[in-house]
């Protein structure tokens, strides 16, 4: 229950298939099934007689294509991207792929992640000549392409990608091959599958599932993968880092059918509610979800504590994207349009309330107040993941460090803010647990780990 | 998981409000609520300065009203309708409320159901000049106020309604007053509640829910209630008739976190997984639920069991009204693009299948068959209801006789057509038992019960 | 330059054609070559199978009809509406053709005229039980048709229009043929043409130019005229009336390229001209119009005096419907979007200023204002029309009487408003010279002449 | 009657305005004004507290710019662009002005115009690494300008633009200052106006006279004109070419109640049909104009020759952007759905028709065709221009050298072509004079004069 409201937000989905008879088709329904990372904007770019042929526009997946659009968009391979909605005006112009004519040709790319250095990477292609047209760092990728031309674009991108610091999932268009890389600390997901005589690459596995490909492996950190009519080659541009893929994946991003990092997401998420009623437990009449994402986890917590699972929180999930507010004299309505408790079931109960993560605690605050109003005698609030006490930089939308409740307030602060009768979160050991890894392989800075790459 | 798929659809949801500041809006933000009962048009009607103000548009609620339309639709009394789709052309001339000018001024209605001789009853009507613009049965009832118009409205209404066979939840809108009306069967809701000063009215305790209105009580069949500055007042049309509530707002229709009948559908629903876990055990490893529609069963089963509940299929509920078919390359693409298996949980399993129903056994099967696919090794099939044998002809769209694959094909071959490794409907005493009534309280024709009218 | 600002309006346009393969889509072309005569709405009925399919919708005929609604709309039978902006909401309910269910069958009418006596029959139809859905009076036809029903259609409206006053050109359509009538005063025209082995119905003969069509005749006053397979029989139901044909077709309305009332309206407009120049002579240098309705006129004028015409006000027709209000900074903005007057042709010069006619005065202020900043010398602004001093009830929108500024001001008073040197209008007699014909042929009630019907 | 048809086609407006309290709304409305010089996309950036904001779209420009969207545009200081439809996909990203952030800040360009040397220019900028996100040649500006950042911007303007060749009248906005310059051959227009305390330049003076401006002078060809808070700053850069003026605006692109390149064109385009009218003088009844390009001509080729002007063929206005095509079977349709002659004034006459150009001759042929069935008895075409026989490379939008009729047909054959009873062009010396210049001031490549750039 976090999107708009409190919470950590995805910022993209990238895809990319060769070879395929309906490729934008393919590209297409991919980012459907991944429009939980992205839902500002949507773009697909084929390759079709050795042009680009480019399509993007602002809002889901469904409305910005249409049958002639898809139809327009010959050709047998393709690129795809859909965003988060970030700040700003001139979205458009920030919508992906991005493309250009290079000399070498046109290219085409797809990034999911975030620049850390781009601000001295702009500033230094700027004092070159440079010009970026967006307000996005993803053309840095394309300009530093553009400084090496004479050599192949594998090699330009060795060249060019150590000097980037960073997330950054990448999928490139040109026009001879499909190329996949990830920076190399790993942050942001990137697998590779396999369709028939396709390759296909994607953010997420569920992608795979809905055009029926196969999952085959991820893109490894500092790996370039390229995929042309001569299969797939593979190259390391960087020496290995200490993974630090992002928890957060696990934590509440990916969806829940999706395999990320080669760990399936329910089952890490059923980890964390296990681990939790191991570390938090207490004695209740049923477990409750704050639904949808605090579900995987409250059916774990009570398969560990025997405690009966409900669903005492109901969603409403024809709740559009946009509907009119009504008069201020609707208490919590923010969270009523979305979650309606049952009194049926809470009424003289006491209730175990999982929920995936507390990050400014405004949300859970109402909820809190919402399950009260329904009659729970007793509400113990149990969050399966550690206290957020950091901004994220490698592709989060996360709130200022001074707005993470856990960031300047105590647990029992906490507690008492959203109006709990008792709160515990699960403890760092438990979230590694959780993801069957230890600590190496994983990025957890948004719960006070250290950065793994220096911050401007 | 049923709706465009294979399954029975509700028709309508019906609201009004009676002395508030802000009818229009309340009216909207309730039909959002109920938007689950009907999605292809919505409409809402405000009595202002004795004149009736409306719009109507095709479309789900959120799309066919913005704040200026709202902010138009002036007022403190208003009644608001959503429609299913349902075939032919013309559909914005079926779109509810229905509105007129009688000699007694202006009268809008909503109606939730179906009037079964309305073939007679429009051929009379016709025959004495009256003329219809749509296809839809409700002007039916504007024109039988239209005959009696020198007597008070409730006074017209008791003269006609007896004429009229069939279900009809109404919300009339008149100069004076707002009229809640049930048909002397009961079959489709109709709940009274309050908020502050004002009287409320709606098919859904839901609607009630989001707003911050309390449920007072059902209107009871046969009873007309109208509601003005001077309160609310009860009469009764009709000798009081066996009731005939609809049991499959229970099964599938209504919101699980709506009170029909003034029982909670959650509970109900999970007292319909309890029962069936009871009538038909079986031993297995896992019950995962159809989700949506089968978890509240699902739960219910696991809990009378003690075998362990997961969501073993994941629904993607990003999937948007509309989005463009792939080619035919995509086996069972229909399903897949809202549903998706998770081989992690399955594989090498044996798992129970909740659902709520089963109507013409396609959906069931391709879902059934993602599942195998997924590797589970025993695959158990067990339906939240009885077979549904016969169509309905109270306001439910639903398939021939001919197509309800219970009416014609015995278990056995019901199994082997979905491929299940066993299959087993609940009883109609379980069904009853889950709704804590006995037979004497409810319509369920559709599973084979006898029709509570005669059919034209 | 009339529309939107200070003018009278055109309130409709009919058409209907019988056996043609493509009826709908003739329908299409021939509603848009009669755009000018309604921007509100449009629609479109068909016959196919015995059924009728309909498409109505609020805007322009290119914006309510795609490709794929015409496509929908089969059949070899159709007719349509367009119908200017009229003030109140739920402007759709009152969009035609309308529809209805007749115990005869399906039965579609189009109107283009004002029902004088609608209050009377609405409420005695109404105390017969007749109910009305929109505000428009065309309702009135159908429910008079549903009076009665077993006699044959035509016999049918024999028996009901001696009833109705006022001013009616109707097309209907019905299962089995299309049928054109007009009001015994011929208020509003009506063509009947030819199109191969189609029959045709038009407001006007532009829309036959633009199909290929050849016009036959008119629609007599007081006839019926019904098509089918057995080709075109026609049939009186009135005594003869005085005919009532609206002059101000000729004066504004009409496109200059049809023929009405059997008459080129290009010729007798440049005849007003002419006869303006004969009753109202004064020496200039230039004869200017207010283009585009005074530019026939001006020319007549011009060839007349042998003064020279010159566009000395260009008109922008790239203007479109809506547009964003600048601030009240730009002085006469409303004119200016549309007009800009030439200081390289006006300057020092004697102008004389054609419009076709002087409602409210209002605009023509503005534009003889931005003549006289354009650096004209002298301004003598002739009217091709007498002074319009009374509203119409006859299927045009008008003023009330209190703001027609020649009702109540003497020329003298409307020269020193406008601000001209010298102002006159044509008289009654040239008006109805240009005509070609006698006064006993035209309804000029708007110009002070007797209302050739009583009024309520 | 050229556009989509069979003709020249303009390709740009730009404007700027300088310190005004509604600067984005007076970029709307004088778009809006220009809308003929382009109809696929508009945009608007706004400088607002050091900062752009952009606004652009495809359409229109009353389609693209809604209120709220003028609203955000804040700032004192803007530039605006119209475009009009060229081949390829894509078109957003071509969507001007164009905007980058560079190191000395944010600059937006507009630009009316085209580079001759783009293909040049385009590949040593990508050699050094410049990347070039649409197909237009307008990013070339921008590039250019970020090779020099370190010195003030005119003088990077003056360092960059000497290597450019073709037509560039070209607008810029900064974070200090609005600049307008133009090519030295002077292609395109741009003017300079004046309005209270702002200044504002504009491609056509109609574009002041709606906002109420007062036209100053031209910006002249090589002139850098600068305008700040400062007032308006002159420089040269480029020595003086002989101007080459496009003499076509003159024939057909502006609107005929602008002055462009000092001279009105109402006047100017009189003057083509008084020259016409001495150089080919016929004996015939009637001139009548191929409405609105030809109407200027024709009036003054009546006042030349005495014969009298009449609207032979009347144009429909109200035929918006698209509309839905008939079958083949309604033969000349896309002229006859906004071209119809009038029999009534045409029958048996002899006809002199007057035509701004003729290009392809196909459209030409239609009409004579449609004259002649219309009853005319002969028929003498007279094209206000001398033959077309070049492609332009400054900014139109013509046909290929092999498809302009006269570059590979003698005058007797286009007139067998068209069908007309005689054919004649004006002739160079005409055209020069009717621009009261001498031939040294303008281009006429179109019409075989010399190109005044090497060409690429």
């Amino acid at each position: 229950m976090k999107e708009a409201l409190d919470g950590f937000r995805e910022e993209c989905a990238v895809f990319g298939i060769w070879n395929h008879a309906e490729a934008s088709r393919m590209t297409y329904l991919s980012l459907y099934a991944m429009q939980h990372r992205g839902q500002e904007s949507a773009g697909i770019v084929t390759l079709s007689e050795g042009q680009h042929l480019i399509h993007k526009g602002l809002g889901l997946v469904g409305d910005v294509f249409s049958e002639d659009e898809l139809k327009r968009l010959k050709g047998r391979a393709s690129i795809g991207h859909t965003r988060y909605s970030t700040t700003g005006q001139n979205l458009l112009a920030n919508a992906q792929p991005f493309h250009a004519e290079l000399l070498r040709g046109p290219v085409a790319v797809a990034h999911n992640g975030n620049v850390v250095n781009h601000k001295t990477l702009k500033s230094k292609l700027r004092s070159t000549g440079a010009i970026f047209q967006g307000t996005s760092d993803t053309e840095i990728f394309l300009h530093l392409l553009s400084k090496s031309q004479d050599i192949p674009i594998i090699d330009a991108l060795k060249l060019a990608l150590p000097t980037v610091d960073g997330a950054f999932s990448l999928v490139f268009l040109t026009q001879k091959k499909l190329i996949a890389l990830r920076d190399p600390w790993g942050f942001r997901p990137l697998c590779i599958g396999k369709l028939d005589d396709s390759w296909v690459v994607a953010s997420e596995t569920c992608a795979f599932d809905l055009i029926g490909a196969t999952y085959v492996r991820d893109v490894e950190p500092g790996e370039i993968v390229s995929m042309d009519d001569d299969g797939l080659q593979s190259t390391f541009y960087a020496k290995k880092e200490t993974k630090a893929q992002c928890v957060f994946e696990h934590v509440y991003f990916a969806r829940p059918d999706s395999k990320v990092f080669g760990i399936s997401v329910y089952e890490s998420r059923r980890n964390l509610g296990k681990l939790l009623a191991k570390e938090s437990h207490v004695d209740a009449d049923l477990v409750i979800p704050v639904p949808d994402s605090g579900t995987p986890a409250a059916i774990g917590y009570s398969q560990e504590s025997g405690i009966p699972f409900e669903f005492g929180i109901i969603r409403n999930h024809y709740v559009g994207r946009t509907f009119i507010q009504p008069s201020q004299s609707i208490r919590d309505f923010g969270v009523k349009i979305k979650l309606n408790p049952q009194s049926e079931i809470l009424r003289g109960k006491r209730v175990i309330v999982i929920d995936d993560s507390l990050v400014r605690g405004t949300t859970s605050k109402k909820i809190i107040n919402l399950i009260r109003n329904a009659g729970a005698k007793e509400i113990h609030f149990r969050i399966a993941s550690p206290p957020t006490v950091s901004p994220c930089f490698y592709g989060v939308d996360t709130p200022q460090k001074d707005q993470l409740i856990a960031s300047y307030r105590s647990l029992k602060e906490i507690q008492d803010y959203v109006g709990a009768d008792s709160l515990a979160y699960l403890s760092m050991d438990g979230l590694y647990k959780s993801v069957n890894g230890d600590n190496k392989k994983f990025c957890a800075a948004c719960f006070g780990e250290k950065y793994p790459t220096a911050i401007e």
